[in-house]
């Protein structure tokens, strides 16, 4: 080992670089497709299985997972769900009843959403930890984008039939991006723009809640802060601050909600000033089960637009945190969600959702934590905390006719606060000033514009990034570091050495149209500037240029002609252009253009020390203007 | 030389990875941005100059490049340039009154935009060869652009003053470009993409030109294939086919013009059926030089929206074939041209133009092309034609009355087929399928929809590729190359051996928020896939995840959270993982987010070589799972 560079001085080329057998244009075609569409091969299991029989069953689990595990579930797993559901539920019913408030819809719907969705994730989902409900996000997008359109609090009618129509139409996008393995696209919205667009958002609902708190009834509906603090400042001077129940939002969310109704039921608060649940609805809390709501889809209105753009977007945000939320935990606890199955999960549950009076739902961060630490095991968890909330909507419901707004608001703004997270963004800050700028644009653009806006910002400036990368690929110069035949930057490792005579140039990125020219003139400066700090120092000329090749992962044919003229130009300058390690789609189209032979196949190398040897070897054995005439098959003749 | 791996099997780590010092963030920004927007170095020779008053001249020099070449110019340059002005001259007449018809203005406007340009060009640009005039796909997308909105029959004088607004505009957007130093947008129109949208318009105006030839007189005005087709079968049906001069289309444009209209004269053709210039227009041909128009820029128009628009995109796409032709004939001479400032030159062109009468002109391939064989030397040349355009202007404009439609048209048509670029498209094909997915898709676009839609299908899907590349990244075994310290793809080499217990993955593109998400279960999907191999095969297990990150050029922080996220599932399998060769870049970044401390400095190598060194020492001196316990510092204590 280690001997195989010994005589590398002397004989011209000891690894030849592979040209890898052309592949027919459809077998490729389809490897791309399917690393794209199906990168997690998610049917290795069924490939693996001879009988047909065995292959429907396994299909069937695939697509319905409970019947995958359901065979195997124990009592011990009861238990353990039991009480995990239980926990959630305490959880699901006064949230529920929030963010229905936060989502300008009855409260009763907010508990509606709590019923069925969870039971059909539990058939469908293949995430053991994420409890289903409503999230905060959404909700307040919901009634932005839909509250611009219809007044909630003039037509509830309405506002809730476009809603569910939202609903049904995020549903039918959550679904379709599952069913085309289409999921990569939530891939586009990176952390950093997560980490500001929830901490915006949050900022946002908790400015708005102090309408809840502070008792204020001519509240803006705009959720820009501009709108909002002004309509604090000239409300807060008109009416009293009723604080009475301020402490409240320390506690826990169920507790608040018991107390508080208990409270205003036996001081009658509700006839001094208190804000209570149903005198903000039109629709009194009715104790019942899910009304079928297919009838109230709303094809035929004309907001349908407003109600498709409000389900788009709301799909992929409350898909975004859904599949964020199942893929950490399961990576957590050491198993494989498959995020496109997912979707396909997510869009189902709001599909029916919509159907029986939900609006949107998923997998709600502070909810899966909750269900995760209460130590649930399986989706049963949610099947549970659908059957508690079953209880409540038939037997409870009127209680909540008690429960003051300002409870309600707290509960809001205590899930909120946790979600401004400062603490990332000083990390976004620290570790990548650009991830930052992408965060803070998110946030700027959210608290300050809409909620489309900051997400527009956030997603322009991190495709800007990536575009930057491609069409500003980094170029730089290696030398030897010492004592080895290792070639390495010299920006990286200021002790490595250049070759006299020689010029190692590395290229960091597939060359594309975008870079084509910028590399041109990049390489061609990067030759001047040599050329003049050897001249200046009056040592020996510049003979050699190698282009390391070993991350350009691909080419296309504007990168063919940038690499055609770069070798024009080192022949008019009477250099040898060299390339070292050029990659297996790289070596394929140079194949095909012709380049190889253009630039002569002896002149292309399988690492980078191979080339100098062979620089080296012509430099001290040889004139080199020479070997550049016999070398290049006469294609160079004014050389 | 060739020793230092020699005992690499024994000492631990014969080469640290550098971290490079952490630069001010600011000055970081300040280095990117300038290699973003000023990647030629515009001011080099700027800089190296001591005295003021010679910085100000070469200052000077650079925005009016004519100060710097003119002092050295001698008669002999003279003689050159004279021959090839009068030459280009002799093309820029017939394609000046051809190409203006194609736009749906005036000959005499054509005329008047071979004057005034090229003589601020001459002035202003940095190419010594680019001859200025009208080009075709320009003109043509004006007269469907602006066609749509007003008719140049019914209303030519409105017409007339968009055109020249459009040219405005153009004009600016174009010198913005430039001093903007956003030059490479035009990048971003790729060579697959100008191949295809070149031969799609082509197409179109010979279709449109059937026109003249056909001597049809209700043409349709829209451009795309159904209509004109349509246009073609219903009228060939009732008028008759008027070839007479059909033979003329092979010869010399300017024979062509002279012969028709001499025969014209006499033989009173127009008065028989021949359509000729005037008859075509409201305006007639009168002699003398550029009106001035600054009181024809409509900018308190209803129709100033369409003019800003056509004004961007013709002034785009002739930017991008003025940009493109400079540099390849500055390549072929050896002369460098910076595309920024050419942008600034095309741009002043066009404002000084849209001021007199001009419309859209930059710097025709066909018309660079014979100013080049003609032996021009300096920018005089287009200062010759100007001045040969001048006298036409002033004494011939009337022999044009008697020009017959049908020689124009079979100029165009000349000119256009020359365009439709089969071979280019058949050698994508041969290169590079996308790429040609990329030329059909302008094609297609521009023959069966619109101009527009041509270009934005094109870019799309070439965007679309780039994003393609880095979502889903290529990955890949690495083996070792026989009798040799060197490892590549096992793909690419089939000869390439694996190592017995440690599995070498490669990544090919910078780990970003987009494939982050992908890589993460695309490299445990590697891991599963290499366990169950060995599993099968009954042999050693697998002990050590070597991830060769040479091509990861940079990281951001979704990227940083996947590695924690791999280490976390490789320490659960009791795998240790390495890592060989992280950049500069990304080895900063892993520091910061203390990713460093987590994996362990010691697990870090510089060569895929010493680490796999590392592990084969640690394989066969001691138990793997003792040292893997050892190494990591508590870290993963259920090992």
């Amino acid at each position: 080992m280690g001997t195989a560079f010994d005589d590398t001085s002397r004989s011209r080329q000891p690894h030849r670089v592979a040209i890898p057998p052309a592949k027919p244009f459809l077998q490729t075609l389809k490897s791309n497709l399917k690393e794209t569409l199906f990168p997690d091969d998610p049917f290795r299991e069924l490939k693996k299985q001879p009988s047909a029989s065995r292959k429907l069953l396994l299909g069937l689990q695939y697509f319905i997972p409970i019947l995958e595990w359901a065979p195997r579930y124990t009592f011990a797993f009861f238990r353990a769900d039991l009480v995990a559901g239980i926990t959630i539920a305490s959880l699901a019913v006064p949230q529920g009843i929030s963010y229905a408030q936060l989502a300008s819809l009855p409260p009763i719907v907010g508990l509606y959403s709590s019923f069925v969705p969870p039971l059909v994730y539990a058939m469908l989902g293949s995430s053991r930890d994420v409890a289903v409900g409503t999230v905060a996000v959404a909700s307040l997008l919901i009634s932005t984008m839909l509250g611009k359109e219809v007044s909630p609090v003039e037509n509830p009618k309405l506002y809730f039939q476009l809603a569910v129509t939202a609903t049904f139409f995020a549903g039918v996008f959550e679904a379709s991006l599952g069913f085309l393995r289409l999921g990569f696209i939530v891939d586009f919205l990176s952390h950093a723009t997560i980490v500001g667009f929830m901490s915006g958002a949050a900022t946002v609902v908790c400015l708005q809640q102090l309408k809840g708190i502070l008792g204020l009834v001519h509240f803006t509906h705009e959720t820009d802060i501009v709108s909002v603090m002004r309509s604090i400042f000239t409300q807060t001077h008109q009416s009293k601050r009723k604080s009475y129940f301020f402490w409240i939002n320390a506690m826990a969310p169920l507790t608040s909600v018991v107390l508080g109704s208990v409270l205003v039921y036996f001081t009658h608060a509700e006839k001094h000033g208190v804000q209570v649940v149903s005198m903000n609805t039109r629709r009194n809390l009715k104790k019942g089960l899910n009304p079928l709501s297919i009838t109230d889809l709303a094809f035929g209105s004309p907001h349908l637009m407003v109600a498709i753009k409000t389900g788009i977007i709301t799909g992929i945000i409350a898909l975004a945190e859904g599949v964020a939320v199942g893929r950490s935990f399961a990576q957590y606890k050491n198993y494989h969600i498959d995020g496109n199955k997912e979707m396909i999960a997510f869009g189902t549950m709001n599909i029916v959702g919509s159907l029986t009076s939900c609006y949107l739902t998923s997998g709600p961060f502070s909810r899966t934590a909750v269900n995760y630490n209460a130590g649930c095991k399986t989706a049963v968890s949610n099947i549970v905390m659908a059957v508690a909330v079953m209880f409540t909507l038939l037997f409870l419901t009127p209680l909540f006719h008690y429960t003051p707004l300002v409870v309600l608001s707290s509960i809001i703004m205590a899930a909120m606060l946790g979600l401004i997270d400062y603490e990332a963004a000083f990390h976004l800050w620290k570790v990548d000033k650009y991830d930052f700028a992408v965060c803070l644009g998110a946030y700027v653009g959210v608290v300050f514009g809409s909620v489309e806006t900051g997400l527009v910002i956030a997603v322009a400036i991190s495709l800007v990034r990536m575009l930057l990368f491609l069409a500003r690929p980094k170029t730089g110069l290696l030398g030897n570091i010492p004592n080895s035949m290792i070639y390495r930057s010299m920006d990286q490792y200021p002790n490595a050495e250049s070759v006299p005579g020689v010029m190692i140039l590395q290229i960091d990125a597939p060359v594309y149209f975008a870079n084509a020219n910028y590399l041109r003139e990049r390489i061609s400066r990067w030759i001047d500037e040599e050329e003049d700090k050897l001249k200046s120092r009056g040592g020996s000329s510049l003979q050699f240029v190698i282009l390391d090749m070993t991350s350009i992962g691909n080419i296309d044919t504007s990168g063919i002609s940038m690499l055609e003229e770069v070798k024009k130009n080192t022949d008019r300058k009477e250099l040898k252009l060299v390339l070292a390690n050029p990659r297996s789609e790289v070596i394929k189209k140079l194949d095909k253009s012709q380049f190889i032979k253009t630039i002569g196949q002896e002149w292309i190398y399988l690492t980078v020390a191979e080339a100098v040897a062979a620089c080296n070897y012509m430099l001290h054995t040889c004139n080199p203007k020479h070997v550049t005439t016999a070398e290049a098959n006469g294609q160079d003749s004014n050389v």
